[in-house]
């Protein structure tokens, strides 16, 4: 469906709960929060499905609009969230209107509006409060901020582009605090991050030449920097920064000698490729897979693997 | 002056010389080659100063606008260049026009065009370039682009604005590769660096319950890891991004037993007030000073001075 008939849709209907992701990021919780505000803005119920995996970075933007315990609504919608795996519910068969930005958006829900060649989800809510007629005030500008911003990697990302810049110009001329956003959500890491992340820069790997870079993470370097999951964001970006680098692991030991991997490409090699030789899959550039071995030996396997698409 | 003016004054002369500054960054870089490309577009002749300090990551932006062997100008104007002090080359007295966004220029050149709410010089060129009725090339495109993403951290910065991503956006719109260019300026590391950081990581010190944060860079660090000061900008970033800190300290050791330390605050001390009593200076949340003694004695000093400032 189109951004028109979506706003039809939601102008018609009240009571409404709406589902964000398994491990939500600012995304889909900053496009959820302020598509409530609009539809609260517009006279009606709405709420967030209070998602158990919320995390403290983004729980403070979520509190104001999260469903009350034992809250019965009359339609439930999902924002950003491109699968039925990625539910953080079993919301199987309920979900009445899809709103994403995911090419990939399997079609799971009655009905669906995907704009995929839009950065963010927040951006498709953007377009849908203004054709709703819903005045953007400050709170929800901050809210949609916070989506582009995440899914942007705050502009830098190859996905920023020229709608997405300018949408975010009129967030900020509604006087959204950038500064300090930005400051919380880009440029402030933990005690322990920065102890770990000097482990693993200082133990990174490298072979064939440099094209194959591995940051390695193991649970004593997880214990001694003192580091949860929490701390363990974007950990892939480590070794995928490394000039000369054409393939970047980021290998993760787990308990019971099991090992989890993240690859990242530059496009030159296929990193769903090789994650699929392991029982793993993603995206070209993106992909993960698992192992059951230690760390030590997983590595080996997939730099043999990778070493041979090189040569 | 004004822009109106500017744009009157620049339509008059011809055989311009365009200054940047010493240690250039992509906003002057990126500044004076699109204003060069602009002058040309008019018919006119324009070069850049070969600056000898230009490094390989803004070198290639530069190469086609620099100024052959003996060239006479009959115009010299500079970009980006507050004061005197920051001349790559005894220019004194000779600078006819200064262009630049920050509120600190001196007023050292006979005429001055400063728009200090600015994020980057490289928006005040823009303006210019529409102001003399240039139309604005997919090349010159990407140099404003390298202009405003160089000096706002790719956006994150707090300088970065509703105007900065207004201009982001028109020029994106214009068939810029963000994508391509953020890669190379933001997200590329040397291997060297990756060892450095990992160092510097591994070695934070902090002090008054992680008040203080202190990055320290030995000469056996730089040795070790096969850095150079090419892969050294932005080091102050590292200590200044750990949670909880108000004070960040960078600690470099220098030959003969001399410290260089930059000094990053959240604004709750005054950065420039500490290294005044050490005989340096800055701005209130960044300032540094030098010292002639080796680093531990440095850092035992300033963190002793800091802790009576946070008591």
């Amino acid at each position: 469906m189109d951004l028109n008939r979506c706003a039809a849709l939601l102008q018609e209907k009240n009571d409404i709960l709406i589902v964000t992701h398994k491990r939500p990021d600012g995304d889909t919780i900053g496009s959820a929060a302020a598509l409530c505000r609009g539809l609260r803005a517009l006279g009606k119920q709405a709420f967030l499905f209070p998602n158990p995996e919320i995390t403290e970075t983004y729980a403070g933007w979520a509190a104001p609009y999260l469903a009350p315990v034992g809250y019965v609504p009359a339609f439930v919608m999902s924002v950003d969230l491109a699968d039925v795996t990625l539910f953080p519910h079993d919301f199987a068969g309920h979900i009445e209107l899809s709103v994403d930005h995911h090419g990939s958006n399997t079609g799971y829900a009655d009905q669906t509006l995907v704009m995929a060649d839009r950065a963010a989800c927040g951006e498709v809510i953007y377009l849908l409060l203004q054709e709703m007629g819903v005045p953007i005030d400050i709170e929800t500008a901050e809210l949609l901020y916070v989506a582009l911003s995440t899914d942007t990697g705050c502009f830098c990302y190859g996905n920023t582009n020229a709608n997405t810049l300018q949408i975010a110009s009129e967030l900020l001329a509604l006087g959204v605090n950038n500064g300090a956003i930005n400051k919380r959500l880009f440029r402030t890491v933990s005690r322990a991050r920065i102890l770990l992340e000097g482990m693993i820069c200082s133990g990174m790997q490298f072979f064939a030449d440099g094209r194959i870079v591995v940051s390695t993470v193991t649970l004593e370097m997880m214990e001694r920097s003192g580091a949860t999951d929490n701390d363990c964001d974007d950990l892939a970006n480590i070794s995928s920064k490394v000039a000369g680098g054409l393939v970047a692991l980021t290998v993760k030991e787990k308990p019971d000698s099991k090992t989890k991997v993240s690859i990242r490409t530059t496009g030159v090699v296929n990193a769903n490729e090789i994650a699929q030789k392991f029982g793993g899959g993603g995206h070209a550039m993106a992909s993960g897979c698992a192992f059951d071995c230690d760390y030590q030996e997983a590595t080996r396997r997939l730099v043999a693997a990778i070493e041979e698409v090189l040569l």
